[in-house]
């Protein structure tokens, strides 16, 4: 069942139903902008990921900006994307199962699609589903720049699945994806700068061994929120997969002195209990704030403190300054804003004060 | 959007398509059985918490097996129960919007409505909701006997808070909320008999107070998975809110040698990647199994350990046994229930490795 829209356009945002994720126009659009900004003289393209925003219409404003498509880490998310009218999406991920690789196949009649690979059995079963449709797939092969997680090693095994792939009658092979994870939430500029030039230089080799067998990559994509400006200047990466830059979170923002992105997304929560002078409680615990990267934080609230989440509470600390009362409804930034925008149906747009629009979230919950 | 089923009715268990929620319907309704069991000696009655399992297919099995009603935190879980045939709910939260209010006024023509309040002002708004509505809301005092979340004091203050109640026009005093959700999660038996005694000994007080003032109490409930045998024992409460032994999951199953609750529910998710001898890389990451209480534990794979979470992706150590290959699906027991039941929109109902059902998780995402 979706849940009801929890507001309308012109209404006030106090007025807004809790708990509800506000989208902050006015902030959003100077972070598309940035991020246009900061690529347009690295030539390096954004294909923003769509596991960040699950929404068509927050990609389809990224294109218009210059992004040239949409990277997704589930079919169900490029089906979203592609019945929204998206064009051009990558699955930035492995796909295994031969009914996902059957709904991916028919979607490309749709969209302009890719996935990608780290195993021989796995590109066997691409070629067999798109066999099966009669047409042909593109697949890149994802390489370890150093994250641990999939891939296969940079070198030689990426250039033997590559000409895997380039020798599979209905495959092309579409380049390499190469996005170190685990970088982007390194706590120090340095640190991710380090394990980026590393990635960078194994990102290059490939690309050059797989050039002297003939085989050329139209996507050398990768790159996150916390690391882009380094794979945007490398002149090895091409494509540019960042997805949290156009709403920041805490865990983001805690990174940099001064980060180049605005907060543009909260979750309204309201003050449903006040059992203690020094204690409150909102209508928001980790069902609408996920923990995995920490408590979110009161917006522009100073004193107060979330230090504490329940299945639908969270506890706020009163520490000093302008304590909340009963009903009050307040700001919070989201510890992580992909798990928080993916609990959610609906973004409401906000624009000085007013409810501007409701943005269905058509990708929520969109796992498989 | 809804999503897609994962399954149809008759396909095998390694048909579905993951990740999936799977109930295992023999340890599903052994547990039913179990606790009706465990509380008929007692007198006390079942009121199941819907946060938990937030579908009316699985209440109307908890009435049909003796439960009086259901339990809910947010009056967006209460319509979902209502409109599908439960006639008695008790949302064990407080509620302060108006707009909230109105909603529970409305509903409470389809179904029996309780609320739970700790402040007098809160009180005001209730009366107000149940005068514009034109009909009589019953509301219970929460009080605070050790979490140290909502709650009024036990005592005076439960008591004035009672009269208040009981002297608006519009209200009927429905008895105690005393439930005890941190105790749930104490490690230790003895811990937990320890915070439970306490709360019972508070609880008892008050009742005995209110009596004093005229004032019964319909309902005196509390109690989870992890204590209710206490306050099932206790002759003071007389409604027991437990959710999770319906299911159980790896955080309450880590509190008891011998649970007395098999696990019921599973995610069913895919071998994605397997990069690494050691390693293997599963389709469910923190958005399909959320990790406010820890891990998902692999389910009868020894050897095999979930070991880190990001979005999409879980990390799967291979320390011995049979490694999983390429496509393999494993079950999962979720680290907690509630906020993983909470990401889906079907249970898919197995038994005998077949798919016998599928269920539509109504509440889903019913946060306001």
């Amino acid at each position: 069942m979706l849940q009801r829209p929890p507001a309308e356009p012109g209404m006030r945002e106090d007025e807004v139903d809790t708990p509800a994720l506000i989208l902050d126009l006015d902030a959003f659009e100077a972070n598309l902008d940035a991020m246009a900004g900061f690529l347009a003289p690295t030539g390096t393209k954004l294909r923003a990921h769509a596991k960040t925003h699950k929404s068509p219409i927050v990609a389809l404003q990224q294109m218009r900006r210059g992004a040239v498509g949409q990277c997704v880490q589930k079919v169900a998310e490029a089906e979203a994307l592609a019945w929204g009218g998206v064009t051009d999406i990558l699955v930035s991920n492995e796909v295994v199962s031969p009914k996902k690789l059957a709904r991916l196949a028919a979607l490309t009649r749709l969209s302009k699609v890719a996935l990608c690979a780290d195993n021989h059995d796995a590109v066997a079963l691409i070629e067999q589903a798109a066999e099966a449709a009669g047409l042909r797939m593109t697949v890149l092969v994802e390489i370890d720049v150093g994250a641990g997680r999939c891939g296969v090693q940079p070198g030689p095994e990426a250039v033997a699945l590559a000409q895997r792939i380039a020798g599979s009658p209905h495959l092309i092979f579409g380049g390499l994806q190469a996005y170190h994870g685990s970088a982007q939430h390194i706590r120090t500029p340095a640190g991710r700068a380090e394990a980026i030039a590393s990635a960078i230089e194994q990102t290059r080799r490939t690309v050059e061994q797989l050039r002297q067998q003939g085989l050329d990559c139209a996507i050398i994509g990768g790159a996150g929120t916390g690391t882009f400006r380094h794979e945007a200047a490398s002149g090895v990466y091409n494509e540019i997969q960042a997805g949290s830059y156009a709403f920041m979170d805490a865990d983001y923002a805690a990174n940099e002195e001064a980060p180049p992105f605005r907060h543009a997304l909260f979750v309204l929560a309201q003050v449903m209990s006040r059992p203690r002078a020094d204690f409150a409680v909102l209508d928001a615990g980790h069902k609408a704030l996920p923990t995995d990267s920490g408590f979110a934080k009161p917006w522009q609230r100073p004193g107060l403190r979330y230090v504490g989440a329940s299945d639908e509470h969270g506890n706020l600390r009163v520490e000093d300054g302008v304590a909340p009362v009963l009903g009050d409804k307040l700001r919070l930034v989201p510890g992580h804003c992909d798990p928080t925008i993916d609990r959610y149906d609906w973004f409401v747009g906000v624009r000085g004060g007013r409810v501007e629009c409701l943005w269905p979230i058509a990708a929520r919950g969109a796992m498989s």
